[in-house]
């Protein structure tokens, strides 16, 4: 039986496992993407890792989030972030560049590699046949370690795309087509792989709209064929060289099927506050509206914002409405005023702002309680954009431009207007020499990095030793999330990149006291907890933190998933009880006491645990890979343990 | 004797007083000019006054502060400025639309009229023969309401032009060279007013440059004569009939002289961190460079976004630099956009962000700690960057390219490049219809202010009473500044437009304990201090806050002038002690009595106040006409209840 676009990617980069849904599989990565927000933390790791260069074929550090600057940390991050690009052979991409997932494409995007990226949306890039999946900062981290991905096995499911769109409908309600059929949880464990007749009239930028937001179904990642239309697209920034053909042999299959015929969509919206939460516009129709913004990597392409230029060329802007226009790359930026569509847009009444993220992630933009603000983005979570109780839409640019003339919720195709023609230009502005590439190595090695004073190395932290009495420091109770362990907010966040700062927060909700007990604890401690301990966000800091305040090991009736990833990876141990009435029986201070902890790990899953005179059955739930990981201190010490062994 | 230009400015406005320095003066006021950060206590103000429509010839209301709406705050302050704007008959400038002063020039400005603005730069209209004036909000308020402007009569400061720029030295570099002779006090209790044959080579915009910056040198304005320049530049924004010729008679006489020879100058650059720390910029050359801001009220010129985008065309920015641009209005930008200016500077490297005031009032754009940013803005006081320890120079556009593109401070004319010759457009973008004009009486009567949650109506104050028993909530010592009285910062100035809300943080730094202290406290407290109470900042929030709170008296050694006048303004009585001796005699919780209050102030500047069995003899240093203010609970109390008697 032939193959699909997603197995061809998966087999051609499989290092184990098998290609069985469910099972665990290796894949090695050539390309890797770290954003501002998660990149600080994971050159941390790169540094506390020891590693000389990254070994993938090209990474590339992007400063798009947080470009607004209201006190010093942010351009101390950037500095960090360029010295440590220096540092370890890492493309750099300047503030003001523009969006990572777009101008990644533009430059870097090539079919048939793979990709990991600290960002949820780095999916897009299966708009050029590339297999790119969003993770966590470590896993980036090891992956420029050439260190392979390990995922489980996806379903592969096959949406085939049939007919043409219509006027004033565009990319945007094809994906908000899908989450309005299947939810934001549609595409949980899978990739989603378009095919079929439409895809011919979907450009490559058309197909990133629709990657992109394959994230907002939960999936795995998105993947398109790579055809003409990616030929064409690479052609056009001078990369012809760069296009392989990949397609799904003609006899391929899909685990789960779906059918999109384009000519029978409209223009759709996904309304307050979720991106599932998806009707037809004109059921909407005539909501007032306050704020419409244009940008984001869910609508980045030139089109999106030409197409925005000429509804309103000539036109006002409604009184009441704000216009904020966010060009996704300054070379997008150049070309909108190069082609006359920035002065349209700005004599019309639009606030132009420089490129990047912006209101997408909460960085400005906010908008007022309660007032409609109609979004070309993916997310429109309760408070992302700043406002606790927003009113925040999503939208394809037709529909936004509609709403900023009206100053209502207007379905496009019901403008007095004929649907914009819009004629992209025969050549676009690209300024490599914007995105500053790796230092020779020789040169690499000599860069010192550049911490502000609010930026400090990670932690290294030692092996578990055989023997230990660890006081109990904290009992709690059950579903303690991953916020009542590690706080997030204003006033927490913009210590992120300071592990000792950051860990004063630790527990600060649930006792805090907690951080300076601990500080104070010689040899470690250990945490109790009941059922669920560690859900919600899967931040690593929840773990890195009370890590580097002592913390040993977690008992608690159940875990986590991802939390418990984490706490291996970063050489805490994670026990659960084998009797869960044990959990009544412990008290904060009491002592664990635990022997011949290396041996009985790896003979078991069983761990008996000493305290005062009563014996307590525990189990641990490592792999034989994980138990040498949590032994070594975690997944970073053990790599810089063998590759000092090695060198 | 012949008049100069500031002579007849006050002349045609004089309403009563006398036109000899140091003497007070009332002029009638013609325009007024609001922003967002100052506008919404000033519309609380009209409200508390109870107004109808403003009497002014022409008020505007700006918003270019606050425009990075990281929450809710921002949008929802825009709209309650909006609705008022409508209520009371004022135009109404939106977010996005541009930096106040600029915009008010091209679209208002008008030689011979007076204008007061709550906003220290609001002297630049000088540019164009205007005499305006930054000053308090309830100042601006009253203007609103057709009261006069009181000031002091000012010297008149003659300075001389002569001569003709050199190239790569533009209009920055002549009022830094006054600063530069002058220092940040060099100005104060004066006009500047500019004459002589170098006026000829300075447009309109230039002496906007230099009008801008007298606020450095702490003068009261600076004053243009209205000659052709002014006449050109109204004319090329079809305002020919607006154009009056306003000069200096042939024999006009001035207090103070000054010489500048244009020819002599070169470029020059404000050191951190004050704008008097100027020198030329060679002595500074060499210096690594990571910001370059090109923006603000200071250099909002066509012409200074021209010279820039030309220095930097076909070239790139320093690898290590930050080139951000804020154009000062939409319309400028869309004439950057159109004449491929913006497209110069996108492709080179820059960061272009919306129209507004941004890094010029720490709102984003905060550089590293110590690492040096340039900027063409016209102040860097320590800290208002946004970064505590940042290190902040002032310079021309010129100046600030050359370090753009050399990462190094530079003195342009060792760039190895001619100067750029720009020529200006034929035309301008002119956009009338994006500023809204004020509706029609009656249908302004029927709008509704729109108060975001965290808007409140200012509170309204009651009379004195004739007898007073207050205990004394609060003894301090010397020096205690308004800081201390209502601090400032990120947890404190968002609720700048909610006093119920502010008043909670006042004094909470010197006794957390008085505002709860004071609500529990029925029928008023006095509040007793040392010498130089209220020095600092001229805030209103230190005397409506607290006076929110039932302050009714304040008794000290000696009152700082500002915080004086605002407590006179909002009806509490500040005394001071005959005999300092009786500062130490009396503590906390004694019992303050005033009996036949209100015809002792009337009768004489004393007052006796019985404390327990002991008598003290206090002063007040009230005006007749400030009497009746206190008493009636001061200024818009009065103002309130004159209107109704008279209605």
């Amino acid at each position: 039986m032939g193959r699909n676009v997603a197995q061809k990617l998966i087999g051609d980069h499989l290092v184990s496992g098998e290609m069985t849904r469910g099972r665990e599989i290796a894949l090695s990565i050539d390309q890797t993407l770290t954003q501002d927000a998660t990149g600080t933390m994971v050159m941390l790791e790169l540094e506390a890792m020891g590693l000389d260069r990254v070994r993938t074929e090209t990474s590339v550090q992007y400063v798009d989030h947080n470009l607004l600057q209201t006190d010093e940390k942010n351009a101390e991050d950037h500095a960090f972030l360029q010295s440590a690009a220096q540092r370890y052979g890492i493309w750099f991409s300047r503030a003001g560049n523009g969006v990572s997932h777009p101008v990644h494409q533009g430059h870097f995007g090539r079919p048939g590699l793979t990709m990991v990226g600290a960002d949820s949306h780095t999916c897009a890039a299966g708009a050029l046949g590339m297999l790119a999946v969003g993770v966590g900062g470590l896993e980036v981290a090891m992956a420029m370690a050439g260190e392979p991905l390990y995922i489980s096995m996806p379903e592969i499911w096959g949406v085939e795309l049939t007919g043409e769109l219509p006027p004033w409908v565009s990319a945007k309600d094809v994906i908000l087509e899908l989450l309005r059929r299947h939810g934001v949880s549609g595409g949980s464990g899978r990739i989603i792989e378009y095919y079929g007749d439409g895809l011919v009239g979907l450009t490559a930028m058309d197909r990133h709209v629709i990657a992109n937001m394959g994230a907002e179904l939960g999936a795995t990642t998105s993947v398109f064929p790579a055809d003409d239309a990616v030929r064409t697209y690479l052609a056009e920034r001078d990369r012809a060289e760069d296009f392989t053909e990949l397609l799904a042999d003609e006899d391929a299959a899909y685990d789960v099927h779906e059918h999109i015929e384009l000519s029978q969509l409209e223009p759709l919206i996904a309304a307050p506050s979720s991106p599932g939460n998806v009707r037809p516009v004109r059921e909407a129709a005539g909501e007032e509206v306050f704020q419409v913004v244009v940008g984001s990597s869910a609508n980045p392409g030139l089109r999106d914002f030409a197409v925005v230029a000429e509804a309103v060329a000539g036109r006002r802007v409604h009184e009441r409405v704000s216009l904020d226009v966010n060009p996704t790359s300054r070379e997008m930026y150049a070309d909108l005023a190069r082609e006359g569509w920035l002065f349209d847009m700005i004599a019309a009444g639009a606030r132009v702002h420089q490129s990047g993220c912006l209101g997408c992630i909460g960085m400005g933009q906010a908008p007022a309680v309660g007032r409609n603000s109609l979004r070309t983005m993916p997310r429109n979570f309760p408070g992302r954009s700043g406002t606790d109780e927003d009113a925040v839409w999503l939208c394809s640019p037709e529909t936004a431009a509609a709403a900023a003339l009206t100053g209502e919720i207007t379905d496009p195709r019901d403008l007095e207007m004929a649907h914009p023609e819009v004629q992209m230009p025969g050549t676009f502005t690209i300024s490599p020499d914007l995105l500053t590439p790796p230092l020779p190595a020789e040169e690499a090695r000599r860069v010192e990095l550049v911490k502000g004073s609010n930026i400090r190395s990670l932690p290294t932290f030692d092996p578990i030793p055989d023997e230990m009495d660890l006081p109990i420091l904290l009992k709690v109770g059950d579903d303690v999330s991953t916020d009542e362990i590690m706080p997030a907010g204003s006033r927490v966040l913009p210590y992120r990149s300071n592990i000792p700062a950051i860990s004063e927060f630790v527990f600060v909700q649930v006792d805090d006291t907690y951080s300076s007990r601990a500080v104070e604890t010689d040899g470690g401690h250990a945490v109790v907890g009941g059922t669920n301990y560690g859900q919600g966000s899967s931040r690593e800091h929840a773990v890195v933190a009370p890590r580097y305040l002592g913390l040993r090991v977690v008992v608690a009736k159940s875990i986590a998933r991802i939390h418990w990833q984490n706490l291996a990876n970063f050489g805490v141990l994670a026990l659960e009880f084998d009797d869960e009435a044990d959990y009544d029986a412990l008290t904060q201070d009491d002592v664990l006491s635990l022997r011949g902890l290396h041996e009985s790990l790896r003979a078991s899953d069983e761990v008996s645990a000493q305290i005062g005179d009563r014996e307590v059955q525990l189990r641990h739930r490592l792999s034989e890979r994980q138990v040498e990981m949590v032994l070594a201190g975690g997944r970073i010490a053990q790599y810089a343990q063998s590759t000092a062994a090695a060198g």
